[in-house]
């Protein structure tokens, strides 16, 4: 006999996750605001959950995936769900942060329920497939004993820790280094347009020097991982020679007119590890500025 | 017969492309300020010049490589160096910004010498490889002239367009978003450690989540060619999307201590286009605010 599931919250991810229970015999029930959304969901065998005291009632694991905690929140806190908690696990894949994660879990617990927090690493369509991702944290009693089910929603499930929070953490950081690349992409298109080359060249270089930014990408990251900030043979180039080729950047933004407020920004931590000392040093002796604020939050960009 | 070349400069990457010359048997004649650098070179065959006029007279085709253009100026802007420039072709390999690309190709074409600019896509030791790539740009009459030597550095080596500070631009534009991808990482494992999560972890989901990041990153470069700045069917996630999630990374640098200097102005720059209503559209709809100055560098970060 499977596990009773509830979903709470039919939208486009919320709908791929009941479509992929009901795929794999999990009897499911679903809730969502606006009750239409549940119907094509019914069509497929999930029961329409009346109420979500009701969804909860029914269930053994209430996954819920609402627009944010607040949303969240507006469904849970009543005493008439609360009392409902009592001996359930509560999945919470809605997007939030650590820290709403922590509040969360303490809350869910001191209710008597168990707690896991999600993060899915996949757009809907991907739910279910064996190469998706969904990081997982908090109770790791609550993650073995549910693991074919969090399995089932994606095959490159992974529990991340204990801290309820390490998740949100993780895939905030992944977006991060994805968001840098990015915005960096765009900024780089932004020059090389106002130089007047194509775009195509700009994509066909890309592709080309890919590998080198992606050793140097893995290459920071192992060194942060081992504190090897100091230069040493196999550094690439070191601290003093990346400043020194993105001033390059500086004075393209300042001639072109171009936004330069993210190479303002890094310019700044350039600054703020060169004044210590670092030239000679790897580009990872940057690490450690991202760490501290006092010393980091109010200093001037000296180069921008 | 083949060309006779003068490298003014030695240093590690100087002394790369003489060894290589050699090696593919240019008669080739080197230049440093401090002698000492130049004996190695000699003992391979390397002739000294005893001047850089000496070096530049002997010559014809001399390639530049020393710290910076204030650098190479000294060398080249005395009248004696001016009068040797006539039916020279001057490559220069010395790192600098397109503006000083465009100055230095008009200086020496004023003088009567074909001017090229390039920028190695590479560390020294990469010098003369197959897949190593320099880029030029400036004269294409010149580029085509000597397309045997310049690939005698680099197989890869490409001719970006006649403004010659093209290759500049290609080149800072590249790492441009190599430095955002690196940065990004350096601030994602902040956020991972204030976490309590180990690097380990974050290196092997960054890893895992490597197809994603890829794929989101041509993406966007494909859509800002196209200019298909509208959410479609194969938009990954919506800029709404993106920047909701974006505000976990200013609540966790917020409550962690973490500099927030790039995420503060990332955030301006999804609350430009957020303003002008482009929550529905693609990430790519923040392309146009990386183009217009007056525009966006006034604007306050408003989620900061």
């Amino acid at each position: 006999m499977k596990t009773n599931v509830c979903v709470l919250g039919a939208g486009r991810m919320g709908s791929s996750i009941v479509r992929t229970l009901l795929n794999q015999s999990y009897p499911t029930s679903v809730w969502n605001r606006t009750v239409v959304k549940c119907k094509p969901l019914a069509a497929l065998g999930a029961k329409v959950a009346s109420s979500v005291e009701d969804g909860i009632r029914a269930a053994d694991i209430v996954i819920i995936n609402v627009l944010d905690y607040a949303a969240s929140d507006a469904l849970l806190k009543h005493e008439s769900i609360t009392s409902a908690l009592v001996g359930k696990t509560i999945v919470q894949l809605t997007s939030g942060s650590p820290r709403l994660a922590r509040e969360e879990a303490g809350w869910v617990e001191a209710h008597g329920a168990g707690y896991l927090d999600g993060a899915i690493m996949a757009t809907p369509d991907f739910i279910g497939k064996p190469e998706t991702t969904l990081l997982y944290s908090g109770s790791r009693e609550v993650y073995e004993r549910h693991k074919a089910l969090l399995f089932a929603l994606g095959g490159g499930t992974s529990y991340v820790g204990e801290v309820p929070g390490q998740a949100s953490a993780l895939d905030t950081a992944l977006l991060t280094q994805m968001w840098g690349g990015l915005f960096g992409a765009l900024q780089g298109m932004a020059v090389t347009e106002a130089e007047g080359v194509s775009l195509d060249t700009f994509r066909s270089h890309l592709s080309a020097f890919k590998p080198v930014v992606d050793g140097a990408l893995f290459d920071v990251v192992e060194r942060t991982k081992a504190g090897r900030f100091a230069g040493d043979d196999a550094t690439l180039a070191s601290l003093g020679a990346h400043h020194s080729a993105f001033q390059h950047l500086l004075e393209a933004c300042e001639e072109r007119g171009l936004n330069a407020a993210i190479p303002r920004a890094m310019a700044a931590i350039f600054q703020e590890a060169l004044s210590v000392g670092s030239s000679d040093d790897d580009f990872a002796s940057l690490s450690p500025v991202f760490r501290n604020r006092s010393r980091s939050q109010n200093s001037e960009p000296a180069n921008a």
